[in-house]
């Protein structure tokens, strides 16, 4: 098998984009694939100042990478959230990454704030993963704008794109499928939101990790066992396999075409009223996390 | 296994409904969901005189059976689409069934009209499914509207319908996803046309036939292998497996929330005048069956 750009030995075949590639071609284009995602949907500018969310999974690892590489001003911001079998190694995982690359990086301990999701998982009856990313979208938002950032940068990929998609398809989630997308537009006290890795599947940036030499944690959270999202995600898989490139003109296909018909849906963001206690936005008085303290105090 | 409804020995479970039947109270739950999707899409009077499309298959057998047990004036056309292999054991199952049932049976014979398949298959370049689709619709409509009849049902079942809705989907056909549903109502000269099988699954209505003593055709189409749905049918399946209910609360949300976001996207229907020689609503001056005739003169 040749390398579909310069005619080398190819080390990964990419049946998808009808490519393979050697191991410099690959980094080409994979720097293509965020380019363009960042060209096509206006993300980024050169004088932005950029936080990336680093889990210290291959995801976040090669976002941060890629970013750095394409000259951003990028700085990281990781959340421990407090899961005594897993947010150390995660954390240690981030923390190397960003010495070796000199990206600064920001810890938030949850623990300190009194939110380690150990003991909130004791106390709470929704599922933990909901508590946990509402929490993490929370401190995200609030660190980029209490901080100077212009941007949150976060490393969801195709297939996590893809499979929320479908999820909320499968459902016809109107409010969800109006909101859906690669960039969300600081609005209403939330900061910009954007996914340079939306052209990527999982595969490709555990490949790129891998060409650039990246080490990322592999451990799933020991808590998301029940998450729903792996059937669309093996579904999609399934179709990808018969359908070459199904992946990404379904979801281009959505942002051209589909996600129009929902912009009159109500959204899911009904934040209109800053928080009493923090002032975050809120369409409930006071926010999830404000409540969630209290009821840690309780 | 005990009958949800008597507490009898079940013969058949159906997980998607929670539910197990024996073969009585199978036919009361086959009848109240074909009910309740007339109802529901005000899909049938009284006074309606209706035209069922008789393929020979198990779908339009037991459509053309349960109109009849409620009471509805049934009357079948069978076309016979001409391909030596298939059409006359089909034609075959539709007479013998509607002989039995006591349901005036029209034959309509695309070989006296020239447009047998196996000729038309020989001569034209697109695919002839989709060609042998195209004649088959025009035909129904022409006979609806020119004998009387006031609507046409077709047998086209829930996986029929989740699995076009789902290729609509992966491809955000908007026009397509804008026309899609089990009622099609009367306009531009195109006959009012109904799909009361939508809720149940090809499993539903194989059984309906197996208990009503329904004796139905089995082969598929000897020109048919190559049809996409049947991916999306086994996607479909999988998932349904895993979700029992998905297929028909996907569809249910889609018509109660989805469809309405395509409202405004052009519809495939873009026929506004009459065709030049048959008088057959078209957006090309001449439609595509007289197209047809012509080619098949030349």
């Amino acid at each position: 098998m040749k390398c579909t750009r310069c005619s080398d030995q190819a080390v990964v075949a990419l049946p998808s984009h009808h490519a393979a590639f050697c191991a410099p071609c690959y980094l080409v284009f994979a720097r293509r694939l965020v380019e363009r995602a960042i060209k096509e949907h206006a993300m980024l500018t050169p004088e932005d100042r950029v936080l990336v969310a680093i889990s210290g999974g291959k995801d976040s690892l090669a976002l941060a990478w890629m970013l750095k590489e394409l000259g951003y001003d990028v700085s990281g911001l990781h959340i421990d959230v407090g899961i005594p079998e897993s947010s150390p190694i995660a954390r240690g995982y981030a923390e190397r990454f960003c010495t070796t690359q000199a990206i600064p990086l920001h810890i938030l301990d949850l623990q300190s704030q009194g939110l380690a999701m150990c003991e909130v998982k004791k106390r709470v009856k929704r599922p933990i993963c909901s508590v946990c990313g509402q929490t993490k979208r929370y401190f995200f938002n609030t660190f980029t704008l209490n901080n100077g950032y212009s941007v949150v940068a976060t490393g969801h990929n195709l297939d996590d794109e893809t499979s929320r998609l479908m999820a909320n398809v499968m459902r016809w989630d109107t409010a969800y499928l109006s909101d859906q997308g690669p960039v969300m537009p600081a609005e209403k006290g939330f900061a910009k939101k954007i996914k340079p890795l939306f052209r990527m599947t999982e595969f490709e940036t555990a490949n790129l990790c891998f060409i650039a030499g990246i080490d990322y944690g592999h451990a799933p959270c020991p808590y998301s066992a029940k998450a729903s999202f792996p059937v669309y995600k093996r579904l999609l898989a399934d179709l990808e396999d018969i359908q070459p490139g199904r992946k990404i003109h379904f979801y281009d296909a959505f942002l051209q075409r589909g996600r129009q018909g929902f912009a009159s849906a109500e959204t899911t963001d009904q934040a209109v009223d800053p928080c009493v206690h923090c002032g975050y936005p809120t369409s409930t008085g006071e926010c999830g996390v404000c409540r969630l303290r209290t009821m840690m105090k309780e």
